[in-house]
């Protein structure tokens, strides 16, 4: 795959006229590639008592079990988008219930908004993006083998408001979850 | 400002190695230029029964009455972002309080994210983006002379779940409130 990083291309950064901050800015053809915040969609899938993980079968953290969740594109909903990657990622038709988190990832400048979803049917399989896809109920849950804190965060909060309808949804981890999100994942 | 439409550039559209949609890459020099959905954070911010409205002074929609929001910068959290353009765009300190809505805005691709917020101290002035700032009372909104469909959506929605502590968060409204947002506006 081609580069997508701004450093291998003749790029300067300035401050383009009219603006605040230092953009990239191409040498060649005066193209600004403005960088904002980019959308992860995803969600907490279950089907009765289980959850939805699929294992990764890319990098980052390839090897390393995940929620269905991936970039958002264009024209599509938030929605829309977390239910895309269900199917992209596990084959999985998911019904998408409502928020459950905003996750800021300041240092890689990510968004995570993460829904509350069930399967119909126990139907799922991998995707190109997957290695392996399965349900796993709580106590069965590769916790060592986690891709990333939020995941942790995702599912953690999930189970805290289990059974409520209306609820204000969550951000970031904090105090113990927030540390143990780190510390529990296999390196 | 130089322009930021692709199509002013030597761009043309093809799939990437290893993508499945089109994008755009430049036959200068190869970069890819992905566009993902953009990141909109503002908020409804109050001041006693007031609200904090901004009258435009950039398009689109100069001259009209907005909620302090605009883009996400990278590196920021959407509730530091909200705070960021309160502060920009009408030189208010605000308290942002919780989630009000997202907003999904599929034919540009937007997503907002707004918040509740408040000033602790009836102060403000126009930012460099706006022509005037001001606390409205519901009766003393510009209705007609508001700048977009979801600043409707934002306040109605605000005062539907006004003392409410802790709500879930709106999505674009539908109904008469959906309808109304755009007959009311002047174009």
């Amino acid at each position: 795959m081609a580069s997508t990083n701004p450093n291998d291309f003749k790029f300067i950064r300035e401050i383009p006229e009219g603006d605040d901050l230092e953009r990239h800015v191409c040498t060649d053809c005066g193209w600004i590639h403005y960088e904002n915040p980019k959308i992860v969609v995803g969600s907490v899938v279950t089907y009765e008592d289980k959850f939805l993980l699929c294992r990764r079968a890319i990098e980052p953290r390839k090897g390393f079990w995940t929620l269905p969740a991936g970039f958002m594109e264009q024209k599509e909903t938030t929605e829309e988008g977390a239910a895309r990657e269900a199917w992209e990622e596990a084959e999985a038709k998911i019904i998408v219930e409502d928020l459950l988190a905003i996750y800021n990832v300041t240092h890689i400048s990510q968004v995570q908004i993460m829904y509350r979803a069930h399967l119909e049917a126990p139907e799922y399989k991998p995707g190109k993006e997957s290695l392996e896809v399965d349900l796993f109920a709580w106590d069965e849950i590769p916790w060592d083998q986690l891709a990333f804190p939020t995941v942790v965060w995702a599912l953690h909060q999930y189970r805290d408001v289990k059974g409520q309808k209306h609820i204000a949804p969550f951000g970031n981890a904090t105090g113990d979850l927030y540390k143990q999100s780190f510390e529990m994942l296999t390196r």
